[in-house]
């Protein structure tokens, strides 16, 4: 019981419900800052790749404040740094898709962020598939959240061809967790360097 | 003569060599910061294609200073306003190949900034195009970069079978003279709406 309990609860210090545009991400969340958040994705194009976003709901990279875009980018930063130490890779793929005509699918600024290593896209015909990836339906963030909001409240039963399942809010908020855990690592190391 | 002069010069304020990994590319350059810079492409993907640098030349973003992430991302978003204005886009893609598995090709931080409109890839067929070809040939600006630097020594003649023409210095100093004063423009407004 307990540990069902548990399992439904957000990282520690995320005890106020996140919005990632019109949804509810709490559960996803793994760093946040005074005016960002990072979450893991329902439907990651490769292992570990993440959305780095602003509290404040705003569509496009212009309408954020120049607190916002530092506070924004010095997360995005930070958490390129935790992924390639984790996953082991040696870069990072980061796309922003600022506005509908370019891609975005949320109506609310979010980095992605694609922890990168030799060969890793081969099976799915190389490198460059990410993007393809990214701008298709496989990269659909708002579809992917669409069809986990309608799976959690059983109105929009979930139908798929592709072989990728979406996957569990549990196995979501394992991986928030276990970044939740990394990512203060790095902060912290960060923050000693800075103020050296 | 005069005229031959001036279109060797680049843009004032920018008398200081600039350099893009191995590459100068001073001319190409039409805005400057105390940490950062925007230059125009030799082969745009799209037109208004361009990119935004650190000066400092390091090859990850994990390796850029806070003031430097701070300076790089204003610019970027003072950028991406421009561009949207000045080509009437409804939106833009920003894209960051952090290191040689996400598809870097010079080793010296660059943000790829490339405003989009609804249909303007139709032509190349689709949207998602964009990012088949940033990650292929077309947008590796390295070897660009250097098919360029081998006209200008005459010692590689560039022989290429697809139909995009690497674009002239002066056309590039054209543009890099223009959009040196639209961001101009926008960087006064912006600072005027920020210290209100």
């Amino acid at each position: 019981m307990s540990s069902d309990i548990q399992a439904e609860m957000p990282p520690s210090s995320l005890a106020k419900a996140i919005q990632f545009g019109p949804f509810t991400v709490t559960s996803q969340v793994f760093y946040k800052t005074p005016l960002s958040f990072c979450l893991v994705n329902l439907k990651p194009l490769l292992p570990g790749h993440i959305l780095v976003c602003p509290l404040r709901r705003v569509q496009h990279i212009d309408q954020l404040s120049a607190h916002e875009v530092t506070d924004l980018f010095s997360t995005v930063q930070l958490a390129s740094r935790t992924l390639k130490r984790v996953y082991n890779a040696s870069a990072c793929n980061i796309a922003i898709q600022d506005g509908e005509a370019a891609g975005q699918s949320v109506p609310h600024v979010h980095a992605h962020l694609i922890p990168r290593s030799d060969g890793d896209m081969d099976a799915q015909g190389g490198g460059d598939k990410i993007y393809e990836q990214l701008e298709g339906d496989e990269g659909d963030v708002g579809k992917h959240q669409r069809e986990e909001e309608g799976v959690r409240k059983g109105k929009f039963p979930k139908v798929e061809d592709d072989k990728r399942k979406p996957r569990s809010m549990e196995e979501m908020e394992k991986e928030a967790r276990w970044l939740a855990e990394e990512i203060q690592k790095d902060a912290q190391k960060f923050s000693n360097e800075s103020s050296l």
